[in-house]
C-alpha cells in the first residue's frame, strides 16, 4: 500500500467526470462490460451466501446439545438439497410471475427454471442486468437461508422428514409467493414497500415460520419446569462461533449482491458503501449485546454476542445502502439489544427457540425493516408497517396450517424416549462424538 | 432487490446485440479488459480451489478416529505444501510440453514454473488469455486436490513420510504427466476426450492413486474380523460436514474456473451455467443417498449423505456446462446411489477405504466422464471409455510400483502397536484432543 | 479446461500491444471500467482478510487449553467488533492526515470515516484509483489483524475488559499512527521504507504490542517451573488447523489487495504473482518447520508447521510482488526456521506467548521486511532497519505505558484462582464444551 490511497479518501477530485453515474440505472459505457461485471458480482455474490448454509449448520450444530448433533447436520444437509431442488421446480418462476395471471402466465409461473443455453447461442439476451443463470444461483441462495432459519428455532426435538416436507412447501411455494410480492414487483413494491435485502422478505419470513413450528412444537421436555427456565447448553462454542463468522462473512454477499447491479461505478461505489455499512451494523449488534449482558448479568455472555453479531446483520439488511456508518452501527447495536432482552422473554412466554433464531431473525427483522424510514426518504412507515404485517400473517397462518396438518398426520415430534435419549442415537444411529464420554 | 431482475429472467430482450459472444472464442471487444476479467476469475476461482484444501482436511480428520486426528491434520498440511513445491519445479512445464519432444521441449518440461514480469514490463503478453501467474495458481490448486483425494483413503496406518514421498512424486510427475494428454493438448485430446474440469484428470487420478495405495498397504488392523466389517466411527462429525460444506462451495471454482474465459457475455453466462448446475448435482447426491440410506437402513446416514454430495460433485465435473438443471440434478444424483451401493461393495472386498474417497472421487469420476455422452453431442462414448482406462492403467500401475517400491524400502505401514495405540501419541507424540476424556 | 492454456503459459506472443501497462500507475483504457476493476477487488480482497479475523479465532481457540476456549472466542469477537468501531471513529482519518498539521488537517484527522453518497450522486468522484467505501472496507481489516495478533500471546490470563480497552487505543490511535508514517505518505514512507502489506506496519505493529503485553502481564501460572517448562497442550488441534487454513486463505487478500489497482493487465498480472508468492512462502515456511521439528525432535510437530505457514505468509507480506517462486519460497521457508527455533527462544527468556504469535508476527515480520532488499531493487537495507527500530521503538513504548496504566488502575490480569479454574466459569460463567468430560 502506499499514500495514494489517502488522495482518494480524502480528497475528492475537483472536475465532474464525463459518463458518471449518478444512479443505479444508469446504461453503462459498453452494455457487455455491465453484464460481465453484474454477472460476475451476482456469482461471488452468490458463493458467499451459499457459504451462510454452513454458517447456520456449525453455529446450530454449536449450540445444541451433544446428543443432538448429527440430527441437526442431517437437518441442514437435508434442507438445502431440498430447498434447491424446490426452488428450481417450483419456486424460481413462481417468485418472478411475468405475465401475471392469464393462463401463459400461469404456466409459466409453475415451469422448472431455465437458464441461457450455453453460450448465449441464439439467446438475444438483454446485456443490461445479468445472466439468468447467475439470477437463480443468487435467490437460490436466499430461498434457503429462510430454511435454515426454521431449522435452528426447533432443533432437538423435531422428526426429520415432516422437517424436510416443511422446508419443501416453504422453499418451492411459501417463499417465493410472498418474495414476488416485492421482488417479483408485486403489489407491496408497487405500495412502496422498500426491503433492499431481505429483511422481512428472507428474515422475518423464516422466523414467522420457525415461530408457528415452535408454538405448535412445544418446548423440549424439562425445559419449562415448576416456573422455572432450565438451561439447556450449547456443547460446542467454538463451533457457534465459528457459524457466527461464516454468516457474517456471508453477510456481505446477501447485502452487497442486492444492489442487482455492478456496471457503473455509482453501483460499485454503493456496493461498498453496503458491505462497510453491513460489517458496523454486525459489529454494533456484537458490542451493544457484550455491554448489556455484562450489565444485566455481570458476566458477558458468548451466545448473546453471536446473537447480537447477527441481529445486527439482520437489522441493516432491509437498508444497507442509505445509511451513515454511524447509523449502520446503532441500527445494528439497537438489534443488539433486541436480542439481550427477546431471549428471555420468550422463554417467559415457554416459547422454545434452541439457538435464538426468532429474536434474530424475527424481531430484529421487523426493527430493520422499520428502520429503513430512519435513512431512506422513500420509504413510508405506514408501508413498512403494512407490509410486515401482510407477510407475517401470511407466513404464519400458512405455516401453522402446515404444521398442524404434519402434525396430525405423520406427526412432527419425535418419542419422548427419543428426546430423552437423544435424536442422534435414536433416530439416526450415529453419534456426532462418539469417542468423547460426556459429563 | 427490486422486480427488474424479473424482466431478465423471464423476458429476454427481443433485439439482437451487435458484438455479442455466441460462443466462449470469440474475441472480446477489448483485449486488455478480456485480460483483466479472466485473469480475476482465474484469481478467484484458484482460491475457492485452494480452501477445498481446507475442506479435505476438515473432512478427513473428522472421520478418522480421535487418536488419528493429528496425524491426519499433519498430512494434509504437508501434502499441500509438498505439492505446491513439486508442482512449481516440476509439474507446471511437464503439464504444458508446448515444444513437443524436442530437446528445447524437454529441457522447457522440466524447468521450474516461471510468471510473467513485474508489471508485464517488456512481457509482451498475449492478452487473448490469462495472466501466467494467474494459470500456475489455478492448476496448482487442481493437482494439489488430487493429492488429498489419497490422503483421505489410507488414514489411520499409512507412514507420514513415505505418503509425502509418494504425493511429491504424484504431483510432480503423474499428475501432469497424465492431465498433459488430456489438458496440455496431449493425444487424449486430439482424439476427443472431453473432461470439462477433471472427473477422470483430477478425481479418478486421486481415486486410482489411492486404490492401488489401499490395496497394497492393506486395511486397518479389526477392520474386517470372522467376516464381519467392524465399524470405525468418524470422531468428529461437525467437523466432516464442514469440510464437505467447505468443498462444495470450493467446487464452484473448480468447475466454474475450469471454463478458462470470462471475457464475453458468453462466457460468464457459461460460467453461471456451471455455478448452478455443480450446486444442483451435489444436491441430487446429497437426497439420493439420504432417501437410498434411508429405505436400505431405515435411518438416513450422514456420512452417506455428505459421500453423496461430494459424489454429486463428482459425477458433474466432466461436463458441468452443457447439461440442463434437471439433467445436472439426475446426473449427480446417480453419484448419490454409486456411493451408497459401492461403500459396503469395497467393504465386502476388504478394501479399507476410510474416508470413502475411491467410491466417491473414483467411481463417481468414471460415471462423470461417461455422463457427458448424455448431454454433450461432441463428446463419444467410446473415446470416454478408452480415455478412463488409459488414465486408470497408467495412474494405477505407476502408483502401484511406486507404493511397493516404498513398502520394500521405506515400508508404508506404522507398526502394529502403533496402530492400535494411535498415530497421534505414537507417531507425532501430540494429541488432537488432548482433554477430553474418551470412552 | 483445454489446451489453449498450454498456449499463454509457454508462448507468449510476439506482438507488442498497444496501451498494455508497463508499470502500476498507467491510466487504464476507461477510468470508469478501471475504477469499477480495483473497487470490487478491495471488495473481495477486503472480505477475504475479513475471513482472517475468523481465522485467527479458531486457531487461538484450538491452542488455549479447554477452560479459556469460550474467553478466547469471546475476545476476538470483542475486539473486531471494537477495533471496527474504533477505526471508523478516529484511525480511518488518522491513517490518512492529508492536510497535514494545519487546523483543518487536524479537524479532519479526528472527523469519523466518511463515504462517497449513494450512487455517488454529486461526488465527483476521482476514478482513478476505487471507492471510499472500498478504500475504508479493506483497511479496517488490516487494522483489526493487528489487534488479533495481540489476542493469542496474551490468551489464558488477562481480563477481558481491560484488553478491549486497549484494542481500543491500538485500532484506534497506536496502528493508524505508525500506519500513517508509510501507507498515508508520512516520513518513512518519504523515507523510501518499503513495506508492501505489512510485514511490519501490521504484523510486527501487532508482535510489539504483545511482547509489551506478555513482558508485563506475566507467564501463566505453572508455565515456568524449577527452570523448566511445563507443556501447556492446546485443546482442538482440528479447530487450530482450519484455522491456519483460513488464515492462508485470506492472505491471498491480505497481500493481493495491497496492489491497490486492478485497472490493467499490468496489475492483474501482478495480483497473480502475489497469489502465487503468497502460496509458495507458506508452503516454504510449513516444509521447513515439519523437516526441521523432524530433525530436531524426531517428531513432526503439528503447531510448529501450522505456525511455520503462518510465519511464512508474514515473511512475503513486506514484498510479495517482485520475488520468483523460488525466492519467494526460500522466503517463507526462513520464517519456518525462525519459528523452530523462536518458540522455544522465548521460553527460555520466560516470556509467555500462548499461540506463538511473537516468533510468527514480530520475528517473522522483521525477516520480511529486510527481506525486501532480496528481490527489490529500490529498497535499502539501511531504511528497512531504521523503519523497523522506529515503527517497534514507538509501538512498544506506547504499549508498554499503556498496559502497565491498565495494570496499576483496572488490572490487566484474573485472579490466580480464576486462572487455575479457568476463565470460562470464573470470567463468562459458560463452558465451551459443557458436556464433554475432561482429563
Amino acid at each position: 500500500m502506499n499514500y495514494k490511497s489517502l488522495i482518494a479518501a480524502t480528497v475528492l477530485a475537483a472536475l465532474p467526470v464525463a459518463g458518471i453515474a449518478q444512479d443505479a440505472d444508469t446504461t453503462p459505457l459498453n452494455a457487455e462490460i455491465g453484464f460481465i461485471f453484474t454477472t460476475f458480482m451476482f456469482l461471488v455474490a452468490g458463493f458467499l451466501v451459499f457459504w451462510m448454509a454452513a454458517g447456520f449448520t456449525m453455529l446450530e450444530a454449536g449450540l445444541v446439545r451433544q446428543k443432538n448433533t448429527t440430527k441437526q447436520l442431517m437437518k441442514n444437509m437435508g434442507l438445502f438439497s431440498f430447498a434447491a431442488l424446490a426452488y428450481y421446480i417450483v419456486g424460481y418462476n413462481l417468485m418472478y410471475p411475468g405475465d401475471g395471471w392469464s393462463i401463459d402466465g400461469i404456466l409459466g409461473a409453475f415451469a422448472p427454471a431455465a437458464m441461457e443455453p450455453v453460450g448465449l447461442a441464439g439467446a438475444e439476451p438483454d446485456l443490461t442486468y445479468a445472466s439468468v443463470g447467475s439470477d437463480f444461483f443468487f435467490q437460490l441462495m436466499f430461498c434457503a437461508a429462510t430454511a435454515s432459519i426454521v431449522s435452528g428455532a426447533l432443533a432437538e426435538r423435531i422428526k426429520l422428514w415432516p422437517f424436510l416436507f416443511f422446508v419443501i412447501i416453504l422453499t418451492g411455494i411459501i417463499y417465493p409467493i410472498q418474495a414476488s410480492w416485492k421482488w417479483g414487483g408485486g403489489f407491496l413494491d408497487q405500495a412502496g414497500f422498500l426491503d433492499f435485502a431481505g429483511s422481512t422478505v428472507v428474515h422475518s419470513v423464516g422466523g414467522w415460520a420457525a415461530l408457528a413450528g415452535a408454538l405448535i412444537l412445544g418446548p423440549r421436555i424439562g425445559k419449562y419446569k415448576d416456573g422455572k427456565v432450565i438451561p439447556m447448553l450449547g456443547s460446542n462454542l467454538p463451533l457457534a462461533t465459528l457459524g457466527t463468522f461464516i454468516l457474517w462473512l456471508g453477510w456481505f454477499g446477501f447485502n452487497g449482491g442486492s444492489q442487482l447491479y455492478m456496471d457503473t461505478a455509482g453501483n460499485v461505489a454503493d456496493i461498498s458503501r453496503i458491505f462497510a455499512n453491513t460489517n458496523t451494523a454486525a459489529a454494533g449488534g456484537a458490542i451493544t449485546a457484550m455491554i448489556l449482558s455484562q450489565l444485566l448479568y455481570k458476566k458477558p455472555d458468548l451466545t448473546m454476542v453471536l446473537n447480537g453479531a447477527l441481529a445486527g446483520l439482520v437489522s441493516i439488511t432491509a437498508e444497507p445502502l442509505t445509511p451513515s456508518l454511524g447509523m449502520a452501527t446503532l441500527i445494528g447495536a439497537v438489534g443488539g439489544v433486541i436480542v439481550v432482552f427477546a431471549v428471555p422473554m420468550l422463554d417467559r412466554l415457554k416459547i422454545d427457540d434452541v439457538v435464538g433464531a426468532i429474536p434474530v431473525h424475527l424481531f430484529a427483522g421487523i426493527w430493520g425493516t422499520l428502520a429503513v424510514v430512519l435513512t431512506n426518504p422513500d420509504a413510508s412507515l405506514w408501508t413498512q408497517i403494512y407490509s410486515i404485517v401482510v407477510v407475517g400473517v401470511f407466513v404464519f397462518a400458512v405455516s401453522a396450517i402446515l404444521w398442524s396438518i404434519l402434525k396430525a398426520t405423520t406427526g412432527i415430534r419425535v418419542d419422548e424416549e427419543a428426546e430423552i435419549n437423544g435424536l442422534d442415537t435414536t433416530e439416526l444411529g450415529m453419534e456426532a462424538y462418539p469417542e468423547f464420554s460426556t459429563t
